[in-house]
């Protein structure tokens, strides 16, 4: 399979075609940001991380009936993945109330959620990602209603998933955005990235962020956080 | 009926026990405020104003089969409604892209949207009235969702109603706010207020506003447009 012409430049990865028609080739950068763009940097390694560390979760969620858009991993930053096209609707997933949702309702960062709450944000950058309910994603032609349950039946076997599969681990699932994608089928799958940037992990035992949250607010030991990430979920720290 | 104590202050109305247990009664103020309460102004007859074009409304909706609060008007500035409790829920109806929908998904304001939408708020001035989801709505345990079913029902009938009699009155109904409550049986009843305050009116040829946005956006002539509002649809002007 040869690597061909870049597709598409997010903040995290790039997106290329490939020669076969329905792969794609993704690439995991070093570069950080945070409150849409306005705080970047480049954390060492963590290009390496996320592709390991994605690839795992992705892995798990096959295996437990979870189809998605990975395939195999190809090198140290590179993974190869089903074509999709994304459906841009950022879903989050919280157990625990943290970030926007603990400001929003003025709610005490940790406090435990009586049960699962899903929210959509318009991926739209120049917008800010803003929050939007079914009627905006309605009229925003999104995606279609019956698309929204599905979406979120996944979301919430994907939770159920990954918070037993961290348990284990001794990591606390506070949150995390799911992105989903359409195939050329018109099936809906998961797709993107499950890693440290786009969930929020906690140690069980001492609260510790072990999440991009460490970069957001400062708290230094990004890198180490995703390596003990790896290390919990049985990848290889040899990067 | 007496005027017993003061249960509650809002930012444009002060509301009353009553010797009716079953009755409140309610004083309009002419105390303005936008953002949030940043912005604060008097604006001269704003309370008459809006208790006469409030009668108007809630009067119109009963009659054609929308129940509601208001019972009638006693003064300039005052009107007993019935007791409800208020459901902490900001219910915005738009038919045109306007204000922070505008903002929110990028759309030009003006923009027919293609359908009717509602948005909640959660009503909470420490928290800037922020928008909610379903999900946060259970959470928060401010409506059950059936109640919300029958929320989104009364809503796009009072548009359906108010749409078609401004309509006649030359004026474009754009977006409204609308509270729900309570009765001590249990039957959700739409309450508050239906005004300048609490919708986006414009003038049909001219798309002048006629609402509370000439305050916010200071555009002058604030009296004046509420003034408009209250003449076309009907009311006597001599405050």
């Amino acid at each position: 399979m040869e690597k061909l012409e870049q597709l598409y430049e997010g903040k995290a990865k790039r997106v290329f075609k490939t020669s076969e028609p329905e792969k794609y080739w993704i690439e995991y950068k070093d570069d950080a940001t945070a409150f849409n763009g306005e705080k970047k940097a480049r954390i060492a390694g963590k290009g390496t991380l996320n592709n390991e560390i994605s690839a795992i979760f992705l892995s798990l969620l096959r295996e437990k009936g979870v189809d998605n858009h990975f395939i195999k991993k190809i090198s140290a930053t590179e993974q190869i993945v089903q074509q999709v096209k994304i459906i841009p609707i950022e879903v989050v997933v919280r157990n625990i109330a943290a970030g926007s949702l603990a400001k929003r309702l003025g709610w005490e960062e940790g406090k435990e959620l009586p049960k699962m709450i899903v929210e959509f944000y318009y991926k739209n950058d120049e917008l800010g990602d803003p929050m939007i309910n079914n009627d905006h994603i309605d009229i925003l032609e999104l995606a279609a209603e019956q698309e929204l349950v599905e979406i979120r039946k996944q979301a919430l076997k994907i939770n159920e998933i990954l918070k037993e599969f961290l348990q284990n681990k001794n990591i606390i699932l506070v949150d995390f955005k799911l992105e989903f994608g359409k195939t050329p089928a018109g099936t809906i799958i998961l797709a993107d990235e499950i890693s440290p940037d786009t969930c929020r992990f906690w140690d069980a035992d001492t609260m510790k962020k072990l999440d991009k949250d460490r970069f957001r607010r400062d708290l230094g030991s990004v890198e180490e956080a995703y390596q003990e990430i790896l290390r919990r979920i049985g990848g290889s720290v040899n990067v």
